[in-house]
């Protein structure tokens, strides 16, 4: 049996290896295969990293990648995948897959929402077609899915939000994570739940400590990284993990810039997906290790020097700024391909070299040093 | 020094090495490397191949490409290119690259074109700028892309043109072959001739004779695949290959479907090019050994064979029809990658099994056999 057909494995275990100041070096073993951690998780949101085909992302060292469940619900449908052998299968990817529960896609793309104590109504960005989604739903469609780490539905706000709505969806959101608990089935997938809360500490840390005594086999930190202050998202995600048991997994959801990523893994967090990587690749916003470089620009014209001579990805390997920056002119979508290999590259190669230094117990110097290098706020 | 580096090497040339009915099989040794003829050059239109990258297209078996001097020259232009090191270098291609002159595409592409025995003027497509290309400034230019095959500038027309004017475009290409070959200057370049005369039998006989009696490398069949009728096609190249020399290459420009290319090599034809496998693809209509396939159609969303059960290319061997069907309805790049390797791979492949049959002298019932399985009607 191979990894594609591997249905009926053990349940996801988290062992933590060593740490580094706040940071955690930790390994998430399923059915499916290791992830070290932390990690990043490139994002295939439907079914797909946009631009890649499964082996290039495979080749590029990726352990796990993330898929919407809001998105394969409306297209093909989670039956389809199920019918087709899950989305190992479908999509042809051996490695593990996380999924999210669609809570925080409804509340940015859907057309129209209407969230009760029940669930959530909520009408197609791609058609108007009106669908429902509730906790129970959204474990269902996961398990059809065949994911190897699920997360459970949450009222996700979008910042800023007021305390009544925001004690209003943290509340819910725990009620939420229990009833998904309850009807969980699948013995292969791991369950997480999502710490809520908004930008109130009180709320936050509440929702956490009632959260872990609902014993989930990891713990996502949600509601950050839409718009709120840098400082505002640390102290959220501090206070959140320390809440959070030592022993299950940490996952920082659509998180962030390299700079977000280093300071949350000293705050404990274990695992981060972001479409960062990707969506900048596509706009031809490119990460090196001098910071950001934006590809179209005329200087780069006739530059015969590899994007970021310091990195050894295909496309730095073999390919000039200036061939580069043609191929995005003249719109090629191999621009999208090449300037994709590359970005996440530079994420995953990050997340190796944070890997190495909380090994080597030297990961607040790696921190500090990194951080002079990357230029954020060229965003 | 490696393939990429080669600047200096011998002028291409062409081996016969056994035939089969009208067919031939043979060797085109470049100083990038050897092509095995009849050979099928995948289109890199702006210095790449649509939605793949370069090692894509080898890790496929393609052993040249094409690429366009006229959108080459346009952007990001030759001397770019050429202080880049050359096509090659500059997409990061190490075997041999053809290109044709432009002629074509400034008759079909661009804004404006005026035509006068000095060469032709004519308006960028891209944003109506003005520049000319004369026989001499197109092989300057191949000159500097560094190409292993070019093509001498001809007045190609469109189909129909009338007798008057066909015969003042065939006299002014040859003309225009003439001061091409007087000018060239690059020893490891091969430089073909084009025949053209429309759809008229006097005057393509006559201008294939006039350019065979200036000797070049090989010979290009132009001015057709232009919505004429497939007879009146296949008969215009009959009676060009009819004139050629056996000892030099013959590449009918810009044809074509499997059925063309199976009845041009039965005519004499060594080379092919066509953009119809990398845009289909990208349509998603997909080849295969039972027809053409518009996988957009509904019925195949839940449809888990490959596209082709007898295709062995990555798409095939990884991916459902079903997968390739969502990936095309959800518009994600890499519909296009996926199916147009499995389109190039089916090209290829023909050209392997024309090859192959050639060898062992069964091309005839090879192209019978394999003409029932192929329906270019549904087109």
């Amino acid at each position: 049996m191979n990894a594609l057909e591997a249905g009926a494995g053990e349940r996801p275990r988290f062992e933590r290896l060593s740490r580094s100041a706040g940071a955690r070096r930790g390994r998430l073993t399923t059915s499916h295969g290791e992830v070290s951690t932390p990690a990043f998780m490139p994002v295939a949101t439907a079914a797909s990293v946009k631009s890649l085909t499964p082996r290039q992302v495979e080749e590029l060292g990726a352990e796990i990648i993330l898929s919407n469940t809001y998105h394969l619900m409306l297209r093909p449908g989670a039956d389809v995948v199920a019918a087709l052998g899950g989305l190992h299968r479908f999509m042809s990817w051996g490695k593990p897959v996380a999924t999210d529960s669609g809570g925080f896609q409804v509340a940015s793309l859907s057309a129209m929402r209407r969230v009760s104590d029940e669930g959530v109504l909520f009408r197609s960005h791609l058609d108007g077609s009106l669908h429902s989604l509730s906790p129970e739903r959204a474990v269902e469609i996961q398990e059809k899915l065949g994911s190897d780490v699920a997360m459970v539905l949450d009222e996700c706000l979008l910042y800023p939000s007021d305390r009544t709505d925001a004690r209003t969806a943290a509340f819910r959101s725990l009620d939420w994570a229990r009833r998904s608990k309850r009807v969980r089935s699948r013995p292969d997938q791991a369950l997480f739940g999502i710490v809520q809360g908004g930008a109130f500490e009180d709320l936050r840390r509440e929702n956490a400590r009632a959260l872990v005594e609902l014993d989930f086999d990891g713990y996502g930190v949600g509601g950050l990284a839409l718009g709120e202050p840098k400082e505002l998202m640390r102290a959220m995600t501090a206070l959140s993990t320390a809440e959070l048991p030592e022993d299950r997994p940490r996952y920082l959801m659509g998180v962030g810039t390299p700079v977000d990523i280093l300071e949350s893994v000293a705050l404990g967090i274990d695992m981060f997906d972001c479409v960062l990587p990707t969506r900048n690749a596509r706009n031809g916003t490119l990460f090196t290790s001098a910071g950001k470089i934006a590809i179209k620009n005329a200087r780069f014209a006739g530059d015969e020097r590899p994007l970021d001579p310091e990195c050894r990805c295909y496309t730095c390997s073999s390919f000039s700024r200036a061939y580069l920056r043609h191929l995005f002119v003249a719109r090629e979508m191999t621009a999208s391909t090449l300037n994709t290999i590359h970005n996440l590259h530079f994420y995953l190669d990050l997340m190796k070299r944070i890997r190495l230094a909380i090994e080597e117990d030297r990961f607040a110097a790696f921190v500090a040093a990194s951080k002079e290098r990357f230029d954020d706020s060229a965003a």
